[in-house]
């Protein structure tokens, strides 16, 4: 099964790929998640908001036809957010979640605590710990299957690893369920 | 030059389409707005969200290929707004931002008190100070070219009226500038 998890934003949004087991319900940690790829999509400042999210549908389309996910998940912003950051993620949500309705393929998301909590034990992990969780489950020997070297100290990957951590928690929750 | 209005919404998107001479600017009030059209996309509530999206975009796809608006125009969520509001109604604007990108119109929007101030005279007109301002600057003699009777009084056109609202305060913005 192949996930695709989503860290949306108008200037970046990251993305990830893994691949589980099918059978995976029930099976507590005893498999492997393979890390198929990460990258972002970054958009230029100087251009108009709607060729910006235009690019992110285009460039996300072309991910989702590369990789074929079975699933798609995205970040939720969770309320109490400011309203300007809500309009902003929710215009490139909105791309994203047209992109899956039009590829027929399911569409989940968490709110932040919820990623937190799933991948560093806590609702209130900084990024540090994150992306540390996102090294432990995909780096773990006897669960490392990546076929890409993952460049943990580049600042501009941070969307992608933010992505990677989604499609984690939600392997977790399928795991578990 | 044709004006197409819209009111973003995920459960309904309003549209209002309206046509004005090519040549407005500085000619003030001294133009006549017709009405070409007007309506309601209207989404069920059992649907998921991203098949919602999708709805609100292959129907605003038709219109824009209908009645082929130069440009389009939109409500802007004001800051301080609830944050749930704020990224349902940022999802609705993503696709609708993604027609406008797609059409090559171009996409203007403003915010509820500037529509408002320009349509009803006060940024915090209510409701029906606002719809009469619409069915002023669509009815008055002289300037009524109208193909439609607009059903004032038809509580789910209220998306649609606003929509009219949207658009006829571009048009006032167009005539000033």
């Amino acid at each position: 099964m192949i996930i695709l998890g989503i860290d949306p934003g108008t200037a970046t949004t990251g993305y990830g790929v893994i691949k589980i087991p099918d059978d995976i319900l029930g099976r507590e940690f005893n498999y492997d998640i393979e890390l198929v790829t990460y990258g972002n999509i970054s958009t230029p400042k100087d251009k108009l908001m709607q060729d910006r999210l235009d690019m992110i549908y285009r460039q996300l389309n072309s991910v989702i036809e590369k990789y074929k996910p079975d699933q798609m998940v995205c970040e939720m912003l969770f309320f109490g957010s400011n309203t300007k950051t809500a309009i902003m993620v929710g215009q490139a949500r909105g791309v994203i979640m047209l992109a899956a309705s039009q590829h027929r393929v399911p569409f989940t998301d968490y709110t932040g605590p919820q990623i937190k909590l799933m991948v560093a034990g806590s609702g209130r992990a900084d990024k540090n710990q994150v992306h540390d969780g996102v090294r432990r489950f995909l780096g773990t020997p006897g669960r490392r299957r990546s076929k890409l070297k993952v460049n943990w100290k580049g600042g501009h990957l941070d969307d992608a690893t933010d992505a990677l951590a989604i499609a984690i928690c939600h392997v977790l929750k399928l795991a578990a369920k």
